[in-house]
Order: C-alpha cells, then structure tokens, then sequence
C-alpha cells in the first residue's frame, strides 16, 4: 500500500509552528515523514492569549495536526509521548513502541521558567497550552464572581486584582485584555462592585516592556498599557507567589523589604525553559536548556538530527534569533531544505533569519509594530496586528469565524467565551 | 442603591430552560430575583452532542448567565452551590451563607440515571455538562486515533466500536453524527485503517427509538439511521458494561447468555434521575425521584416553593409532560406568572403544556418531526430542526456562529473542534 517505505525516513517531534512547516517543507520531497505530538492539534499560540481572555474559543486556534497534513501524502501522524531519544541508535522511544529514523527533527519546544521556584506554578500558571488558557479563564472569571460575593472590602479587592508577571508580548497582550474585559465586557454585569475598578498590574524584572522591540515602541507601548489603566512595574523582580499575591523587590530598593502585592490571581508570562528531551542530545546547551546548534540547525556530531524552534538556541548574523513563530516557522522550513539539499547531494546553507520585525497588540485599536525597520503604534500597528495574525492562522474556517468573533467584539464590546468549566474532570 | 430592597424576594435555583424563563418571565414583575447556579453559564442542551461530536465549540453554546439577564434591573445572579433547602425557614443554604425568600423555585433538573449500577459511570459517561461533552469528544476522537497506532486487527476493531445506550433524541443525534464523522469527517485522515468500518451501535431497552415519538417516525428515523450505517439494537438491556465493551440481553432470549459488544468507547444517554435537592422538600416524588407538583407547580403544603423542568413530574391533562425543553421553559414562566397572580391577589391557573410537537435529527438532510400534528420526515424534518434550534439559541452571536458552523460543517464535510483536551488539568 505505502509505495513511499523504502523512502529515506524523517521523524518530526513537535508540531508547533516549527514542526508543522518542517513537515509541509517535505511536501514534495522523496522522504517519508511521520509527525510525532502529544497533541491531536496545532496550537497558533500567538493567539492563545484571547482564549484565555474569553474572546475565542479553544478550536478557533486549534486544528488537527491530522487535518492540516491530510492531504500530504508522504506524512503520518502519530499521537504519541515521546519518552527518549537515542541519537546512535538513531531511535525515538514512544511510550509503547520505536521509530528508527534516518533523519531527526526535534521542535518540542519550551515552557515558562519560574526561575527555580516550581512550586509557584500552581499559583501563577503559565500559558503555552489550550488547558493553561482555560485554566487561565476559570481564574479570572471566577475572580469576578467571588468579588460579587464577597462583602469584606479589602477581600473583594484582593479578587479584583491581577497581577501579570513578564513583559514580553504575552504579558502585555494579557494585561491589555483584563483591563478591556474590565471596563467595558463586564461593566454592567456585577451588582456589588464596579468591574472598573479592577487592578491590573504587570509586572517585570527588566526595565522596559517589550524588550524585543526598539525602545521608542517599548515607551509608547508602557504609556497605552498605563493609559488604559495597567500598573506598569518593571525593574521589580519577583520573590514570593502564593495564593495571595506576589512579592516584588524593585530596584534600586534591592534591600528593602520587599513590597507586597495582594492579588488573588497572579498569572505567569516570564522566562524560558528548554523542553526536557534536548537533556538526550548529548549536545551543548545554554542557560536555558536550548540546544546550541550548528548553523545549519544540525546538533554537533549529529548532522542528521536537526533542533529548531524555541528548543534551539539559534544566532544569525552573530546575533540571537527571538523564540518567536516566525523564526520557528524559518528554522522548521530551513532543516526541512537542509535535508533536500543533503539528499540531492548539495551543500547545506547556513541558517540566516529573515527578520522581518515583531508586532503587539495592547488593547482595541492600539498596537506596536516594527516591520521592515518601518515604526507604527497605535490604531496602524492594530489593523497590522490583526491582518498578520489572520493570514498566518490556519484554515479557513479559523480565519472566518476568528474575524468574525473581533468584529463581534469590537462593536459590542463581549467577548463570547466566557465559560467557566469546572477543573474536577 | 437597591430601590427593590423591600419586594418580595424570589429565589431561583439553576439556570437551565425552566430557571432562566422563570426569571426573564419576572422582568417586570414587582419582585427582586436572585438566580443561584453552581455553573456561570446557561446551557443549551439540545446542542449538546454537537460539542461532544465536534461540530461546536462550547462557547457557542453556553451563554453566561450574568450576561442574558444583565438588563433584567431585578435580578441577581449567583455562582454558588446550593447545599440543602429549608422550606420551613424559607431558607437556600449554599456553600458559605444562606438566602431567605418568599418564593422559591427549584429548577436544578436531572441527570442520567445508570440504572443502579453507578461504577458504570466511569465506562460510560453521560451528556449533560460542558465537561461531559468535552470528555465525550476526548474520548472519540482518541479511539481513533488509537485504532491509528494499534496492530492488532482485533483490538483495532474494538476502538472502532462505540456503543451507545438509550435511543432517545440524544442517543439518536449522537449514533447519527458518530458514523458521519467517520464516513466523511474522517475518511481520508488515517493511514492504518479506513474510518468509514466505524462501527455504532444504538442499544435501548424500549422496542423502538425516539419512544416520545409517534411510532412511524419511529420507523422512519431507524430506517435512517440503518441507512447510516447505525446498527439499531432495540429490546436489549445492558447487563454489563466495563472498559472492553457492554453485554447485552435481548428480548425475548432474555434467558440466555449475555451477547457481549466489545466496544472502548461507550456513550451513556439513558435514564432520569432526579436531582438530589428534591430530597430536601420533604414532597411526594416519583420513581425518578422528581417531585410531584401541585397543578399550579407547587410543592404540596407549600404554595410558595415551585418546582420545574426536568425536576418536577408534572401531569397535563392527565398525561406526563416529557422532560424536555418546551415544557421546561412553560413550565418556567408558568411559576413566574403563578408568583405574579399570587402578588396580585388574583388566583393561580393550573398548568397546562402547550404541546407543539418534536423534533431530531439522524444526520444531514436527515430527521423526524411531529410539529402541531404534522408528520415530516427526511429532508423537511432537517431543515424545520435546524430552523427551531437556531430560533431558540441565547443570543445573536452563538445564532450568526451556529449557522455559520453548519453551512461549513454542510459544504466541506468537516468539524470544527477536533480538539483533544487532555485531562489533567
């Protein structure tokens, strides 16, 4: 039946954006490829945030990997853990079975970093997968409806009180949403408090928001955020989370006893650590976790195994390359050609990123954007946001009903999933 | 602030058909509500299994409460978990306080009744929650995903096989989308075995499905279903079910051993049994353990505590009205306009269900309907179910999203939420 079996074989672990475009790069290409993850889907996580946010609902950023591949007819799909890797053996261990491979691409990607405190993770989630963004939305609706019920001032002020920790696009994208949810969503919505009144307080160690994008967006990013109600704290590293709030010690105060922020939902959006499976590479790491690789992607000594995504700790032009989709997306593409070339008996080129700028959103009508060295902020860099996440997301229907649900909410300010589902299931 | 401080207060326990039109249907009544329910959101149930079979996400089918009656200047809406009743104090004791009224009225339905085997539950799960259908759609779309991974022909089979328990609408809309999924949805997405071999079959103790209906809709809609590709297993009780499949005795060999379906996926959509708040009311129940009400709704000896919707067995004109959405929200403004005729010092009418028919759908292009004694089956039946269950969703949004998820769903053969959500979380 499989006319392709005697094909050179390629296994992929992980489809998020590095994945997923490394698969479909091998399109055309005579190589059998199977799709390892333990999901059944792709996540578009830049837009995870809004299902956290109840402003989508989880299947409009999540697809099947199965679905996107379907029609490629060299790829398999398989849903499953992978629990090792042996690189001289050339095998990937499944939970109850091998594959063998003779090339390997691994994009399992990375996670938040609580910076050796694990144990605040179950006060301050991260949010990376479609269970963290429901788990975020519980939080925060049902923050809201413990504010209605609690007579106690001080209380009722402790729920209706967020505070975010990291500044990057996530942080910002997130508090930028409370806030929105807060003065208009649910303005009419609550008898015993003013939903307007709700503290949203985003917090970072390092002295700007959004440190990937030129200073001058980063300043007109802060004053939107401020503008729109946010409380800016950067330079405030955090030392304590518990269910009660954070700790935060800001310089140049660095001695001082550490201020105290009560806040009964604290959310995480900081740090970066590597996907446990790079530890079987055997192959030089940074402080991360990420694999160093070589600049065509390949692991040292491995040049049939290439790491690419947030797992790779990539340089182009002797500068680091950003853990962010369009990279992942470049990388994924780039080890896919990497393996034609090596088949076809060419070179390998060297991985170069096409920088083509970044981009956030920090409410309605206001963004920044960098994009091809060109600076937007406010309503231009908004429409751009939305443009550029709409034509990247995948499928169509996801494209549809996802321009669909930001008119919806743009012209009347709801937001349509504001579902609380119930955590013992 | 609160200007309705001094009217009588009428409390309304669970948001669901009958509590919700019994709260909309005091708008303008001169009472204060307050709507307690352990969930955020009403539900609209009858689109339940499109969750569960992937063809909504739960948004689109889950309004939050706060939201339908945030104009309502009378009511209140609570998020809490009503512990007991005391109808002698007039008194909801929930998790961490107690309401008083003068009017009561318990509207918290029924779930599935298993027959007295309740370890079954683990092998079977029922549909009426948002995280029932979740876990129902995890659970499908695994098998197959399974069947995918499995070597075994046999064992292949057995996650190929759902069996279904109790053949009313439910269990009828489910079969149905269950081997639409797999002879269309599915059909070109796995490598290892063809979906469309999916195997369904419908079990119901009763001789025939959709037992509510006139018997030769009854026919008709078996008959469609058979030509689906349902096997209809009418007559047979489930002795057994556990995690390898169910065991059936069919009439009349009801002597003879067990006929065992081996199946790992079974769907439980049998039963009534009431919810356990009815215990409290110290008030003559049925063998489902609903209560049985006044004429007027009422709990006997206690004319200002209601009950209604699936909670309540309720007689007209000397049949049992069936527990289903029509008479649940009749039977919701019914009490509304009971407690108005009270406050008025008018006199309180007796119930009477306004019987306008029934309706489901097989599958596309496909259905039964008796509406205002009319008989239509096939195509006609389709449309006139989509018509009415569009018409009764909450909400302009969830109408513009459902219709648009079903012309796509129409056209391109496809769903939407193919989303495994995993479990621990």
């Amino acid at each position: 039946m499989n006319t392709t079996a005697d094909r050179p074989h390629v296994v992929i672990i992980g489809a998020g954006f590095a994945g997923l475009y490394a698969a479909r790069a091998l399109c055309r290409a005579p190589v059998r490829v199977t799709v390892v993850d333990r999901r059944n889907h792709h996540l578009f996580q830049p837009l995870l945030y809004q299902v956290a946010t109840a402003g989508l609902s989880a299947p409009d950023i999540a697809t099947p990997i199965r679905r996107i591949l379907q029609r490629q007819a060299n790829a398999t799909v398989l849903l499953a853990e992978v629990r090792g890797l042996d690189p001289v053996r050339r095998r990937v261990v499944l939970d109850d079975d091998e594959l063998s491979y003779d090339f390997l691409i691994v994009a399992t990607g990375a996670t938040h970093n609580y910076f050796g405190h694990d144990e605040w993770a179950r006060y301050a989630p991260g949010l990376k997968t479609v269970e963290d963004a429901l788990e975020i939305r519980r939080r925060v609706l049902l923050a809201f409806e413990k504010a209605e019920r609690e007579t106690n001032a001080e209380r009722q002020r402790e729920h209706l009180t967020f505070a975010i920790v990291g500044a990057g696009a996530t942080g910002v994208e997130l508090a930028g949403a409370l806030r929105e949810i807060a003065q208009h969503t649910l303005a009419s919505d609550f008898h015993n408090f003013d939903p307007r009144a709700t503290r949203v307080v985003l917090i970072d160690a390092v002295e700007r928001v959004l440190p990937q994008f030129p200073e001058p967006l980063s300043l007109k990013a802060r004053a939107m955020l401020e503008a729109r109600g946010v409380e800016v704290r950067t330079g405030c590293r955090v030392v304590d989370v518990d269910s009660g709030g954070v700790s935060l010690q800001c310089a140049p105060s660095s001695e001082a006893t550490p201020e105290r922020i009560p806040a009964r939902t604290v959310l995480w959006a900081a740090g970066v650590k590597a996907s446990p499976l790079a530890e079987d590479l055997d192959a030089p790491r940074d402080e991360f976790g990420r694999v160093r690789v070589q600049p065509d992607l390949s692991v040292p000594g491995h040049p049939e195994v290439f790491v690419v995504g947030d797992l790779a700790a990539v340089e182009s032009g002797g500068r680091p390359v950003p853990a962010t989709a369009p990279p992942a997306i470049q990388e994924g593409r780039h080890a896919a050609a990497a393996i034609v070339a090596e088949l076809a008996g060419r070179t390998r080129l060297p991985f170069r990123y096409k920088d083509r700028g970044v981009l956030a959103t920090v409410g309605r009508r206001a963004g920044v954007a960098s994009i091809y060295g060109l600076r937007f902020a406010g309503f231009v860099a908004w429409l751009l946001w939305l443009l550029v996440h709409i034509t990247w997301l995948i499928g169509h229907r996801n494209r549809l009903v996802v321009l669909f649900e930001w008119a919806w909410a743009y012209f009347t300010y709801q937001r349509s999933a504001r579902v609380i589902l119930s955590r013992e299931k």
